[in-house]
């Protein structure tokens, strides 16, 4: 991959555009150059083959989600607060004005998951790690005695991924108003759970 | 839509394993005409536009999930058994050898959400019916004594509809083969929460 210039950046600020909105699929180089009025040779010298423009878009995207979910998340008090900065934060990222059509990771997700390659093993990898992440705070959550001991910490990964994904269906496909307030109580009644 | 013919049930079966495995997107005239040594103007003849065969592959789909999940469980024992019926039926349904790339429909509900058109319109008014069919059944199982009185039904479908999704995602992006045990898990969690 060529370093960072200022064209690329561009680049690959409105690939991240375009992917958010029509899917990474839609994501190629002869539209990209004629968006951004670029021949696509330039375009290619910038950001290489399709593959890996895809590729880098997934990579900026959940480097992003890096650095506005979970970095914040991680340094609030750990046990419940933790749990549910994690979650403020996924649901904040999901309105995140620079992906107009909405997280392109989770489109992506299911898109790919048949697609053997780099970006569906990149993004089996980031999702597994953030899961594991979500698991991790609530099994500390769980060691401070915020949540029971003998919770299963996987699974209440696994149950808010469920959460998150069914709020991401229902705002974004049904135009539901009522999305955001639904997977809030979701999460609570899986935080009450989680106690008992 | 012309009329069914043999060949035409041939290319939609077709043009349905394509869909399954790499996104309604991906299904053009070109490449189904290809794959079933047909002429591009025939396969026209038969299935119409690119824009017609995805909207007739989406109906399919969605015809084979009326009777394969909808009306089987309608015809149980109204109540919690009959939620279970669409639950289970659901979790089958994820596993049909007809899609081996999964469930078509529910990738395209999250690639298409920003794409106006008829296939939107059509995913859209399919899920709906399907949350409201829950939440009409949950409700009735409510009215049954099975779950408390005070139950929120269109939550419980939102929140049944988060496990479908969670389920979906960890068995076919992670191949998480613990996925399944894990929806049922929650299902019995929400079970639990409904009862009391």
């Amino acid at each position: 991959m060529p370093t960072s210039t200022p064209t690329r950046d561009r680049i690959l600020a409105h690939a991240e555009r375009v992917a958010s909105r029509d899917g990474l699929d839609r994501l190629t180089i002869g539209r990209l150059a004629a968006e951004l009025g670029l021949s696509k040779s330039g375009l290619f010298a910038h950001v290489g083959s399709k593959d890996a423009l895809q590729l880098e878009v997934l990579r900026r995207a959940a480097e992003r989600f890096r650095d506005a979910v979970v970095r914040p998340a991680a340094r609030t008090e750990r046990g419940e607060p933790r749990v549910r900065a994690y979650f403020d934060g996924w649901l904040r990222w999901a309105a995140d004005p620079a992906m107009p059509g909405g997280c392109l990771i989770t489109p992506a997700s299911f898109d790919l998951d048949d697609r053997p390659g780099p970006a569906r093993d990149f993004l089996a990898t980031a999702q597994r790690q953030w899961l594991d992440t979500l698991a991790h705070a609530a099994r500390v959550a769980a060691d401070a005695g915020h949540f029971r001991a003998d919770l299963d910490a996987a699974q209440f990964a696994f149950d808010l991924n469920g959460i998150y994904l069914g709020c991401v269906f229902a705002e974004r496909l049904l135009g539901d108003s009522d999305a955001e307030p639904r997977a809030r109580r979701a999460f609570e009644r899986l935080l009450g759970d989680s106690r008992r």
